[in-house]
């Protein structure tokens, strides 16, 4: 597993300082990478573990092209982490085993299930009757798409994911509950990779909609009818809870909740573990987060916030006493 | 596709207001549905839609009689969200492909589990010794349900569900954790639904217990030794520790956490993302989420809270000292 | 399934007070032991529940032993929540069917996996190339084990558990997100336990690490690049970022999150629920977490926690103003 400097010019371009048939074996940071070694400074605030580092060859940007070509070889981008992301893809494509196209044989696939002859169709996948596979896209392990559930092209489902179950729907009768059979499907358009585990529910009536370039990480929850607007990415853990709408280009941080019905426009970013609890109609970061604290600190002040209220309260009558004394 | 509204009315009752032999294609929400569609409408609160709808027939209440047949078609039944769900109960028995009952051949069921000659065990479905499938349950794809659990009929269980994995059972030792091996199983009454990749762990020395009637949403996890009490419902990625007790009739919203040990009375709800971490002795709401802002606000919220007991204490002072000023 | 006092003590140890023939069928919880039960008393805060059970024999402390042989048979032991998980695993080995190692005929395993002849690669499992499985590892059913991820000896992994699927890594590039193919594995130490439908993301550049003796339970998300130390234990619903760093004999409570590349050094408890923004870098125990209350009461703090900063500033005017009322 190797790769020379030229070659990697070569295939991604780039201004290369140094030997273009110096070899390295594998990408690695900067703090860890010795001579066998490409790495890359993301931004400036690491300059100084690039002054330390043993790397072959670092890749960055234009503004730091002095400082690295005074250490060794160096390949000045203009986007160093976008490069180093599209170097990942190339010594993927150069070392790892190529898996041909087509449906491995314990999958289980209806035989009224459209699949690209393109895509890829891991071991003890199933897929249901009406479900269609776009072309590239790969179902690695043990991925179920449910009835009529549409996955576009260059889509890549990681294991365990499950999408088209039943959506949560319930009508109160007498103490129990009747089901709402889910008549919708789920649509997934084209560039989407959705992580282990994460489950996007079928619709009620409608479709649940995840557009273009969504990317969704691992033990996520999608309830129905959601909408995931188009380049919207989120973390590990997060729940979208029924009929939702997500805008594109949003990011939601791992472990953060939002909940059914709501509306989030474009752009919004909500942080790790926030739940949303009503519609964000203007771009920007939001964020709802108990700080933590050691324990005897929080209990202390978790007693207090259970009474601030009051001591809201008690702050205005000494206001208005204050007011009062004041004005004799 | 299809049915008429008079093969509606005969099947599941209402008053139908309108031609009998008008067909529909599908079901659909107020707003989207075209003169193919029948819609319904439950709350008063959404009279505008209904005025505006292009449906062909709408369910509404008797109070909303007048007004839903100056608009057309309509059907008046005592409450229109359940004649909805059992509405799309209909549509799917008439219209969804019968799965026959039985054992898919790519299940892996152990010779000594006793599978109810209707119940559906799908592709993929891991069934262990001594495991129970009540009549006309259903396991879709990729379902495990572990050595002597019981599941009881008319139950349905999504994708990568697991039954009766090993709780969470440690005895610390010198620094290290010794395994409690888990004895118990898990027991399952009769008409529950488990959403996608949902677990419930067996019992450490006696079984953990879902009740008839339980409803759980997806990505749930329920620890060792729970009992979920009769038509309790749970929203997606609930978490309920160890040997926690929920009554019956409880609601617990997505992403809410009951710690360990505790009890949670009949008729709890429970406010999504809520950590419950003491028991619950009266039915009511229960709530405890910090209130999500932009992130500058909540940052400045946040590092005041941390001083929030001080905060009361300076409050006290003040007023102490208000007090003795008042007391000449 | 039985086992005498004589032949338990034979096996652990311990001082047996009474008939060693005596026989038991079952291990139970003091309040539910009858006469055919063997029961344990872990704390001294559980000795009402000593006085009342019906337990033929009861594991307890040297502390105990009085009043324990009063009641009946005993067994007095240095550590009885330790015997107990002892002999949970005695009854397990006795009692259990033995499953012989091996790998199951529906598994799917590349041929250029190595697994241990003494693992046991359960049904419908997924081990893909270079993946190694140390000895007496089990593989319950529905595990992906991804490319050159390693497993050390006498692991366990529950169904639907994913190892290695792609860390969650993307570069921002004109509003789309360009993948960063993840080149690192997961490497898993001995003694490792992971619960149902956990998932263990390999690392970008260099391995995601879990160290021996980690007990994870189920639902758990662990990013790419993690560290978890030695004897580590997260309860279910935990997610950790890219990157954290968490130290040796940690717990972490369910549902916490650990945000990415922080450092928790050993000796760290979180709490259930509490969200870890930033390193801890001393031992002890830490918490975050909304108090929940009545839905009515939880209102009225939240909105005036927005306003905290403020309340704040206000509480600040009026001592101002008091000190300054107090100088005359």
């Amino acid at each position: 597993m190797s790769l020379s400097l030229g070659e990697i010019a070569a295939a991604l371009g780039g201004e290369l300082l140094g030997d273009a048939a110096l070899v390295v074996d594998r990408l690695a940071p900067l703090t860890s990478a010795g001579p066998e070694a490409i790495s890359f400074l993301s931004h400036a605030r690491y300059r100084k573990e690039l002054a330390a580092t043993r790397a072959a060859c670092v890749i960055v940007a234009p503004a730091m092209r002095d400082e690295a070509a005074a250490r060794g070889a160096c390949l000045v981008v203009d986007d160093p982490y976008l490069y180093f992301a599209r170097l990942t893809q190339l010594w993927k494509a150069r070392h790892a085993r190529a898996v041909p196209p087509g449906i491995h044989p314990t999958a289980v696939v209806d035989a009224e299930a459209r699949i690209d002859p393109t895509a890829t169709i891991g071991p003890l996948c199933v897929v249901e009757r009406g479900a269609v596979i776009g072309a590239g896209t790969v179902l690695k392990s043990r991925v179920t798409v449910g009835e009529d559930c549409t996955i576009g092209a260059r889509c890549l489902l990681h294991p365990g994911v499950v999408i088209g179950a039943d959506g949560f729907g319930l009508a109160p009768h007498q103490g129990a509950w009747v089901k709402i059979e889910q008549l919708g499907a789920v649509r997934i358009g084209d560039d989407v990779e959705i992580g282990a585990n994460t489950c996007i529910d079928r619709g009620a009536l409608e479709d649940t909609v995840i557009e273009d370039g969504v990317k969704l990480d691992n033990l996520i929850q999608i309830g129905h009818n959601v909408r995931v607007g188009r380049n919207t990415a989120m973390a590990g853990c997060v729940g979208v809870a029924g009929s939702a709408d997500i805008g594109a280009q949003c990011t939601i941080g791992g472990g953060a909740v939002v909940l059914g019905h709501l509306k989030l426009v474009d752009g919004v970013h909500v942080s790790a573990a926030t739940v949303v609890t009503r519609s964000i109609l203007k771009p920007g970061q939001y964020t709802g987060v108990f700080p933590f604290d050691d324990n005897a600190a929080w209990e202390r002040n978790a007693a207090t916030l259970r009474h601030l209220h009051q001591l809201r309260e008690r702050l205005r009558a000494l206001e208005k006493n204050a007011a009062s004394g004041q004005t004799p």
